[in-house]
């Protein structure tokens, strides 16, 4: 990625234990393309306290958290969004004029998805997996008024996940589950790539599929959805709202869909 | 000024109150020229302590340190190089793995071009000005083995400077002196640029002048010694080694001179 620097340019940054390239191209496509003096750059910081103390004395605009860190930093920014304060987990902080505001844009990017794919809530819902990004899923799923059940083989971080809103806990996917959501690495690249996260039974009784794996899109889940007619969303639409949200906060300027297609499209397509 | 930026690229920045483009435009230039995956980019810290503290945090490698922090730096820093311990004054923050050393490539810079032109240790000296860089001026003189006068109104910082290096103070140049060297404002674009450091016939009785004043590169002092037709050493000179320096121990490439002189050309002429 090729970007303009002077010396008014505004530094965004991501800081991960992993950095992926995911952010930097994304980020800075979209600012060479709308013409925006910013710059956007990875980090993995090894202490980060003292990367967001930094990002106050440099005055960097925002920085995209990723694993370890999205609980870590709460303590260190100045407010919660209700997005972050939702679910206690924070994967973007706004610096404005020294105060530090967390965000979760993962929670916004599926609340927001679950609109305009114009999901029924009231759908039965089933969530595969209790991680942290499970987390986020659950809470904009409830919000959107629906309820369900966390379906986990770790039964403490299922069952807590399950409680925390209400829900099922269960180690089996329901049979009357409607909208199945894949939160596990199941079907991801460099994992268990082959693993296809709901069988062909439940995803042929389920109105839609939902795979929060991004990488690839084309998640032997999202196939099989498509090879049995079932509607489906995938993990590269979560991730490019989850970032075109980021980006609107920081930059002020909400880039239009078109752009977060061609910008997501440029992301996942490191051979540009 | 347009770079390559993926999750490898390596951080430079500059720490300065009031930031110029000319290390923006100076590295990146040579990073681009030397397809080194290394960014610079220019910060104006609210708060010093904060900044270096993200510079560990963050892991960036390099900063160019300018006015106001060149000394608040010395005790957030691991330890001196013998360039900065000398004077007292850090213009560069090298990090290696988390070890931050300060060094000052001002007194580098200056040490080498009277090396490189050759100037005659025993020539007499009148250093004009008692501020930060002519600490580093007169440093660098005293260890090429010279010895002199500090010439400047303020007496506290004149005596100060001048007592510091053994030397003499006073508010007018000696008529004996030989390198003259100013390291005032006068000339400098945006201030005093038609004042002349020093008179014609000063400049006369000379053997060699040297401005420290860079911006413009041609000031009225520069061009006075060419009429005269008394050899000059000019600011641009300074600089450029200085950032060179920077850029080697950065990137641990030494540009060719070539390449330094292209990148100060760049770095001069916005218009590019």
């Amino acid at each position: 990625m090729v970007n303009y620097v002077d010396r008014n340019t505004t530094l965004c940054v991501s800081l991960a234990a992993r950095p992926s390239n995911h952010g930097v191209r994304f980020h800075n496509w979209l600012y060479s393309e709308l013409n925006l003096n910013f710059l956007y750059q990875a980090f993995s910081p090894v202490d980060i306290t003292a990367a967001v103390a930094g990002m106050r004395g440099l005055g960097i605009r925002g920085a995209g958290v990723s694993m370890p860190f999205k609980q870590d930093v709460i303590p260190l920014i100045d407010a919660l969004d209700a997005s972050a304060e939702r679910i206690g987990s924070v994967n973007t902080i706004v610096n404005t004029d020294g105060e530090l505001v967390g965000y979760n844009t993962d929670y916004v990017a599926v609340a927001m998805l679950l609109r305009s794919h114009e999901v029924d809530p009231s759908l039965p819902v089933a969530v595969l997996g209790s991680g942290g990004m499970a987390n986020a899923v659950v809470a904009a799923v409830a919000d959107h008024g629906m309820t369900g059940t966390v379906v986990a083989r770790n039964q403490e971080t299922g069952n807590a996940l399950a409680a925390r809103y209400g829900w099922d806990y269960a180690t089996e996917v329901p049979e009357d589950a409607q909208l199945l959501i894949n939160v596990t690495p199941m079907g991801m690249n460099g994992g268990d790539e082959k693993a296809q996260a709901f069988s062909d039974e439940q995803i042929t009784r389920a109105a839609v599929i939902f795979d929060v794996v991004a990488f690839p899109v084309e998640t032997p889940l999202i196939k099989a959805a498509a090879r049995l007619g079932v509607p489906s969303i995938n993990g590269s639409e979560v991730v490019a709202l989850q970032a075109a949200e980021q980006f609107a906060l920081y930059t002020g300027v909400t880039p239009t869909p078109a752009q977060v297609i061609a910008a997501e499209d440029y992301a996942n397509n490191p051979g540009y």
